[in-house]
């Protein structure tokens, strides 16, 4: 197999995007990564677009989008997997440059979820629970995740100061980036006073549904080369299932798939999670970024609670997590998602990133996870 | 890259499946694959699913049928590219095998159409066409292919019987395949007086959609081998896509997606049409019958009216065409068919097809179409 490296990125902004269809979404972002290689599209072999279909009224997503973008006769399909959508055509799209069908292929994750009405996305998101054993009963996402907190209460003795904690930092980094969907901080007090959801989850301890696009391009090693300078590699990638049904899971403290996924990835790529340096997680709630940082090995399991609270995961700290807002504060566009964090990895890697910056990153990873961890995908990059 | 086979092939019963979950339908085919090829399924690497998913109730179903197949914790994910999603995953997991991600992989095509109304089909499938500029002033695909069907009248002379003769094969064979959904033969009387959908198609001249499920395993060259006997090779790809709309197609009497495909195929297998013996296109209209033939280069253009007429599609004729009644009579499950036409090819190419045999198939294709030709794939299979 060939080493894959990302050559371009592009991510328009998050959040309601009245003003854009989802073509003119995947464009802005596309455009930007082209711009940013320079690189005539022309090279582009292939095109993964990575979306939930159903919560665009546009029906047969990737062919719009492959028009639009002006990429015909070249072949596209979408990938889908849940939140994980992004991930799951990042991984099929490395295959095919590893594989050596192509030298230079495009991932556009873009996803319009504000054009259908509220009770539609309810329906529809209940619907990713099993149908024929949990969602008939009324399980929501929220209901799912919470569940997972109370066991993670119970046993660790994790507080809502703690989950809180995710939420507060997400909000200060996500007013420094211009892109996110909510560019305000938010208080310890104003999280833990939110309206209750699903107890013992709040409002600010839930991501937001949101519009918004990005893009990757990726590049053989000799391709990636004759740019010039530095180059961030693609060099560890891991993908993992687990149980659809909460009532198949065997333990709520952790996700199986997750576990597994990281596994791949750092074995693939030769380096640990201590060789990390900055982190994309899938907070799409407070008590999923906690999960996350002990099922990668950023923490002890039962630890995310204090590591968070003691600013382990800010910058500066022992592994910056989410310094770009995460899904909480940036916004989750769902088939978006995966590649944003990509994109914000790649620019961590390249030292573009501002007020935001992590020093001295040279090997950052993504944790992506697509329902209550039915999917993960795991990636590391590196920057040599 | 390395050469991949196809190892095992499953394919359920189309047609009205109140009888099972989608899950149910899925299992049904993974299982007569597994058992087919012999093998256990902790080998099986990673799963594609291909399907469409807006038409089941049930959401994020990658993840629900790798529970049910009991293929945690590894990777599953959903392709899509509308009517040609089973080939987009057969591509896509192809690519896997090619490039030694995995030695055995799993592309379960599922699809559970009936369980919505029939109003809620229609409006999804209406929203396949661009929902911008042609959908929403009433398009439909029996309106598209009515289209391309007076063009290729009007230019060429195509006839209403030269139509109804697809349909006729198509349900001769139908009548012969145990596993489709109409197994009754039409006469030419009966298709010609069929109710009027959008002229000059009639109610027999469209596909009906289906519930079904079919499985490819596929392998590479050192398993397959290890496996004793001859062996069915994937050795000719193409994938192509087209404008979304009509208003950006220079003609209607062919699909350049299909064109640009079986160009990458036929290139990369080192065969010409004139070498393919067996042949599975997307009839999902009797006119998109008769254009695959042309843009294939079975005949000339403009000849795929008198060359059905003449039997030349039939067994005994100069390339047999869906002999196991195609899209028309087989039913179309549309996330399904990509992988159905290549699970018939397969057992086509092993002898295996009792009464709907062809005699000495060595190389056959399957073409598979979405939309109106945003996507098209073809596939050269042979057995040695």
């Amino acid at each position: 197999m060939r080493r894959v490296a990302v050559i371009g990125t592009g991510h328009g902004r998050f959040g309601v995007r009245k003003d854009a269809t989802v073509q003119e979404l995947a464009f802005e972002a596309y455009r930007e990564a082209v711009d940013e290689a320079a690189i005539d599209p022309a090279e582009i072999g292939a095109t993964w677009v990575a979306s939930v279909p159903e919560y665009q009224k546009q029906r047969s997503l990737a062919g719009v989008i492959q028009e639009y973008l002006g990429l015909n006769p070249r072949p596209v399909w979408l990938t889908e997997a849940a939140c994980a959508s992004g991930s799951a055509a990042l991984h099929t799209a490395w295959t095919a440059v590893a594989a050596g069908l192509y030298d230079l292929v495009a991932v556009v994750g873009c996803q319009k979820m504000t054009e259908l009405e509220t009770a539609e996305i309810l329906a529809l998101m209940g619907r990713v629970g099993d149908v024929q054993w949990e969602s008939v009963f009324g399980s929501t996402f929220p209901a799912y995740y919470a569940l997972f907190a109370r066991q993670h209460m119970a046993r660790y003795g994790t507080t809502r100061e703690q989950l809180a904690a995710v939420a507060v930092k997400n909000h200060y980094y996500g007013a420094r980036n211009g892109k996110a969907m909510f560019q305000k901080e938010a208080s310890l007090e104003k999280v833990l006073s939110s309206a209750p959801v699903a107890d013992p989850l709040r409002v600010f301890d839930c991501c937001a549904n949101a519009d918004g696009a990005a893009c990757l391009l990726l590049a053989s090693a000799e391709r990636a080369k004759s740019l010039g300078g530095e180059v961030v590699w693609l060099d560890g990638l891991g993908s993992a299932s687990a149980p659809m049904s909460v009532l198949r899971r065997e333990d709520l403290c952790s996700l199986p798939s997750a576990v597994e996924a990281s596994r791949q990835a750092y074995a693939m790529a030769g380096a640990g999670p201590e060789a990390v340096k900055v982190a994309e997680v899938h907070d799409c709630f407070t008590i999923a970024e906690i999960l996350a940082l002990e099922d990668l090995g950023f923490c002890a399991p039962g630890e995310g609670g204090p590591f968070t609270l003691a600013g382990e995961t800010r910058t500066g700290g022992r592994i910056p997590v989410n310094v770009d807002g995460g899904l909480k504060a940036k916004g989750h566009p769902i088939g978006t998602t995966g590649v944003s964090m990509a994109v914000e990895i790649v620019r961590q890697l390249r030292g573009a990133c501002g007020e935001r910056q992590v020093a001295g990153a040279d090997l950052g990873l993504t944790h992506n996870v697509g329902g209550i961890g039915q999917y993960c995908f795991v990636n590391l990059f590196r920057r040599e």
